[in-house]
Formats: C-alpha cells, sequence, structure tokens
C-alpha cells in the first residue's frame, strides 16, 4: 500500500473487515435501506488514502473486500483494490477529511435527517439538550445549529456548500432531501457522532408532529 | 423441472433456501405481519415458471420446501411441488413477471404502504430525492408518481388494473388497503426496489403528520 | 397430569419450551413490556386445563418450567407445576376458552391498543382491508368492528363485559387502558390473529395521527 | 473488596458480566445512544459500594471490566477499579441508592423521555392505565404523576432536585432535555420500572401526535 499509515493502523484487509461491521451495524438500524449509504476510514495521511465502501450493495451483507481504496479526490488507487469503483459521494468523504481532519466519515439515509432538512433548509436549532454533549458541546444555554445544505450530483458543488455551510464545533452536516454525514477521529468517533445526531433529528421530528 | 433455466440460475431447491432467507428478513423487518404477503422469483422463461411463498405460513419460519411451482397464470405446476396451494396472488406475480420481464417480484403488507394509498388513490408524488436513484430515477427536478391501483380479489381485474397504471420507469405498485408490491430483475434487485419504495412512503407518512 | 389430552398435543414439558418461545418472541416486538401480558394454551378438554405463564417474569427470558397449570376457571391445579401462582389474568384466559373453544390466547400490552382503545371505547371499526381476511373477514364491503370493554381488577366483571362484546367473527377484544387479547385454535392461529390485529390498530394509530 | 456484601450477591466480576448484559439489552432497544446513558448495581452497604459502568463506551459492546466501583458520593474507590473515570453521573445514582434504598440505577436517553420532559416540566400525570401496576400502583381511579427535574451539570445541584421532587410511589424521575432515571430493589425490577415508564411515555407522547 502507498502513503504512510497511521501509527498502530492495522492493514487495509482489517480496515475492510471493521468498515463491513460498521456497515452492517447502521443497516441493521434502518439507516442504510436499499444499499444507500457510504461509510470510509483513513488509512494514510502522506498521501491521503481512504477505504470506502463499495457502491451498489447491500450495506448489511458487505465483505471485508467490498471496499475500494480512494485518493484525496475520492477516486480509486489503481491496482489497489478489486471491488469495482467508488460511489460518486468517496469525492465528499474525502473534502471532509481534508477539511476537518476526520478519521473516519459515515454517510447515511434517515428518515428523520430528510424530513428534517426538508423543514430547515437553513439550518437545525438545538439547545438544552444532554446529548449535545456528545458533540463537544454545552448542554445548556447555547444554541447548536447543525447545518443544512442543498443537493447536488457535482460533488465538488456539494463539497463547496458543505465547505461554506461547516461549522467547526459540530461534526456533521445534513445535505436536503438526501441524508446525514457525520465524522469524527476515527470510526467509533464518527458512529457516536452519528448516533447523536440522528437522535437529536428524531427528537426534533416527533416534537414536531406533536405541535 | 420442466423448462429453459435462467442462465447460472440454480435448481429449485436452491431457490427455495434464498426464497425461505429472502422472506424471513422482509418478516424481521415487520413487512410481513400475520403471514401476509409473499415473494416469488422466476426460475424458467419458456415456459413461464414462478417458485412462490405457499400461502398461510409465517413468513419468518419458511423452510426451503414451503414454496410452490406455478406457470405464467399463477396456476400451480402438477406433481412439481408439495407444498400445498399457491396464494391467489402468485397470479398477480406471475402477470407482473409477464408485463416487466421481472426475475423476482416481492408482495409485502407495510403500515406505512396502505396508510399512504388511502391518502393518495390517485398515486404518490416524489421529488427532489437521492433515494429516487435507487429506482433508476433522477435526484432532481422530475417528479416520480408511484401508481396506486384499488384492491380486488379477483386478479384478473387486479392485473389490469396494475397494467394500466404501471408506469415503466417505477418498479413497484401500491394496492390501496392492502399492500405494496415490487420487483426487478432479481431478488436483490426486487429488494433494493422494495426498500426504497418504503423509505419514500415512511418520509411521505413523517411529513404528512407534522403539517 | 390430569385430564383427556388434545389429539396429538405434546406433554406439559414440550407445551412450556413452546410458550416460552413464543413469548419471547411477542417480547422481542415490545408487546410485552416491564413482565407485562401473559399467553396461554389449552392442554386438556376434560376437565379444561390451561397451561398459562407464571406472572411477574421478564416474558423475553422465560423457561419452560415457567408456566402454571390451571383449570377452567383459571386456579392453579394443586400439585401440577411449580412456577409459583398464576396471574390473576388466568381467568380471563380460561373464560375466553370456555366461551369461544380457543385452543390458545395471547394478551399483549401494545401502545396501539391502548392508544386506540382510549380513543375508541365504543368499539374499533375497520373496512376495505386486504388484511381482514387474516382475521377470516372480507377485504371489502363490510366494517367490521374490534370490541373495546372497559378494564376492571374483578376477573368475573372483566369475563362477563368480554362475554357480552365479543363478536363471534372476530377473535380478539381490547381492554381499555390494559391492552389486546387475541386467540385462536392453536398458538400459531392466535399469532396470525394478534399480529393482524395489532397491524390494523397501529394503522388506525397512523391515520389519526395524520388527520 | 471493601464493605459487607448483600446476602447473596456474586463478587464484583460476576457484577460487572451482568452490567455489561443488561447495558447492551438496553441499548439494543435504542435507549442508550451515542455512548449515553449509564447502569449501576449496589455491591456493598456499609460503606455503599456501587458498580457503574464507565463513561465515553458504546454500551452495547461493554466488557465486565469496563466499570468503575464508586462510594456513597460516586467518587471512585482507589485501586478498585481499571476501567477509567466514572460518569459525573455516578454521584446522581449514588443519591438515588442513599435516597431511595434501591439495589440497581437505570439511566437511558430515550426520545420519548426527554420529548415529554419537555412538555411537562412540571411532571406527567398518568391514569386508569393497568400498566401502572408495573410500578406497584392502582390502575383505576388514582393519579400517579411522574416527576420532572430541570437539568443541571452540577450533580449536587441534580441531586437536591430530584430529591425534592421524589414521590416514595414512583420510582423513577425525568430530567427535562435529558432523560430517564428508574431504579429498583435489584436489577431486574430497575428494568421492569425503566420498561414500565418508558412504555407509558411512549403511549403519552402517542396520544399528544395524535390530538
Amino acid at each position: 500500500m502507498t502513503g504512510a499509515m497511521v501509527t498502530g493502523a492495522p492493514e487495509t484487509t482489517g480496515y475492510g473487515g471493521t468498515l463491513a461491521a460498521e456497515a452492517a451495524r447502521f443497516a441493521a438500524l434502518g439507516w442504510m435501506r436499499g444499499t444507500s449509504g457510504n461509510l470510509s476510514v483513513v488509512t494514510g495521511r502522506d498521501p491521503v488514502r481512504l477505504l470506502v465502501t463499495a457502491s451498489g450493495l447491500d450495506k448489511g451483507e458487505l465483505r471485508p473486500g467490498d471496499m475500494v481504496l480512494v485518493d484525496e479526490e475520492g477516486t480509486a488507487v489503481p491496482g489497489a483494490t478489486a471491488a469495482g469503483k467508488p460511489s460518486a459521494e468517496a469525492a465528499l468523504h474525502a473534502r471532509v477529511v481534508r477539511l476537518t481532519g476526520a478519521g473516519a466519515v459515515v454517510h447515511v439515509h434517515t428518515v428523520a435527517s430528510v424530513a428534517m432538512g426538508r423543514r430547515r433548509p437553513g439550518g437545525i436549532a438545538f439547545r438544552d439538550l444532554e446529548m449535545l454533549k456528545g458533540l463537544g458541546r454545552s448542554a445548556h444555554d447555547e444554541e447548536v445549529v447543525l447545518p443544512v445544505i442543498r443537493n447536488s450530483q457535482d460533488m465538488s458543488v456539494l463539497g463547496d456548500r458543505l465547505e461554506a455551510a461547516l461549522d467547526p464545533g459540530v461534526p456533521a452536516v445534513v445535505v436536503a432531501g438526501h441524508g446525514l454525514y457525520a465524522w469524527g477521529a476515527d470510526l467509533r468517533e464518527a458512529r457516536r457522532h452519528t448516533e447523536v445526531v440522528e437522535w437529536l433529528l428524531e427528537l426534533q421530528l416527533a416534537e414536531e408532529r406533536g405541535r
């Protein structure tokens, strides 16, 4: 494999098994229906390398080899993997990594993120919730706004929107009519951020319904 | 077994195990409650043969032998299977196969499909949703209408309604007060289409509630 | 064991394992939270004997021996079982068996049954739904009313209300503020009726919310 | 280990495995998303000792050793455990134990408890529900009010609020914008109380939506 490895990181094969297990976990929650969504983990920083789940496969049944190694543009690294082409969205994963220094990125299609993204195109505000501490924010007297960006099939356009909307204190973005991106220093932290943001969105949706 | 097999297709026994596993997967999602729904897979094209889940059994506990082989009318092929009678709906599965060339058909009873079918008897419109790409449609600037047809116990009447309502660009139909039919080139694609359409319906139902 | 056995019926120990597995299945659906609900199966008809799940235990973790054998009044048969006292509701199970000839009774505490029972104290009407066929009724042009009775801690009062409200064509009753009773010729049919009625209630609740 | 053990209680290692399994069970219900919540069990009374789940870990994947032994103030007992620091909330667990004599405390972050706590800052009233018997209360003609207290990051402030709001007949408290605390004589009873209260909150939220 090309590039310097993150200290202590396992080889690509090991990453593949970890990504497959993590995808199956999110799929079991119903957040990756219809083969939607994708996960990535950074396997090298110089040059940047991400292992990304291959597109078109059921995310509950991935095997360790169903991953694609991509560079900092999200382009497949020639010869490195045999699992077909990466999702076009691999480019957005790579952009998130470059912008935030994240070590792992989770993209899921949840009903709550799409429903709330359509209702709050300017961003979704939360405050006075203990769960905000899971994002490293305060549970009191502070408004946290989850950015919402318009969808696009052009990953450079989508990436520019993400960069413009990014709040350094919020490790997630909702793409309207599309789904949720969340990230973290590693897959474990990216999972926590994903679960926290989805919980906040489900709460908000429940509160909207009751009004 | 009679009829030419699809290239590379396993024998009927293998199909039975695959159908049983697929049914158990949908049952675990709560989409086949009370023994409802049925799945089929095309095992031959000349003449047409479908293996269909037998009626009256819990769809979460089917065994590979709990299937019936039917012809292009949905009638059981004499001597081919021992699992009792096919559901009357086998005739609709066969009609879908003849009309669309599908290789597999999924019929499930989900709350969202029935609730939305009752609200939108003229069809359920979606637009500007990334998830529409899972049906081979555009995520932008295009309205996709999921057809809704009235229910009937006469499969030829129901089949005529399905044929009249069919949109070649939408691999699914909602039967009002009944449930959802979706199909694809094989069971894997039929699953993807089923999950995508159900997700769209759940989103729509969530948005209806919040208005 | 006293009494004639149902033809082909396994011994009590076998019933215990079957009841435990069935209870675990309903518990996994979230319909028996907080140790609530109970299941019974008829093990003899002359005299009437029912094996009922013991009260106070987590319904997802019953062992085959966690059952009590009761007579046609719901009273524990002396010496027959060691699993402590039956739920007071065993008397209502026995009453359902005497009134309907059922071979198995399911009682669960679902949110949908309690919410709908409170909204429709006079009964919950359904029509034009394919799912009604799962109760042996027509999917068209017929109104099916699920009876709702007021709750009581006196099982003879509750039994009288059930007897007065019983519709011979509907194998289920909602107890307002309490939960759902459903029954069938055997555990398999009682499961199907339970799932069908719960599905109907969840649909109705979803439709109420959206109005 | 210091302190007298509860009669018949297993050693700390055994408690760790039990706590880990119990946490995994609540996590599977979606009530401990994003590493939120914590569980504790009393391992000694004189002096008071609680084993508490460690903070920051996925509650679905705890190992028996991922627990911290704390004293009656919720402070880690030096040398007793190696699993890092306890959650600050361990102090509230200890306070609940001192106030109520509970043998186990469950704290979960459920959407229903947070949504209802925000709607009913003065307490959430229930009546005429069979499920109330799971809290040792009457199913008829009695109003049971689940206390709601304001959130705080200062555990002594939060504990004072809990003490002031505590109803001796209700083994649970909602912390507004935060989650649910429930307790019992042992983990089994604490689980039952947690499930009963959460069921009541889900019912109430469903009824709010339909109005």
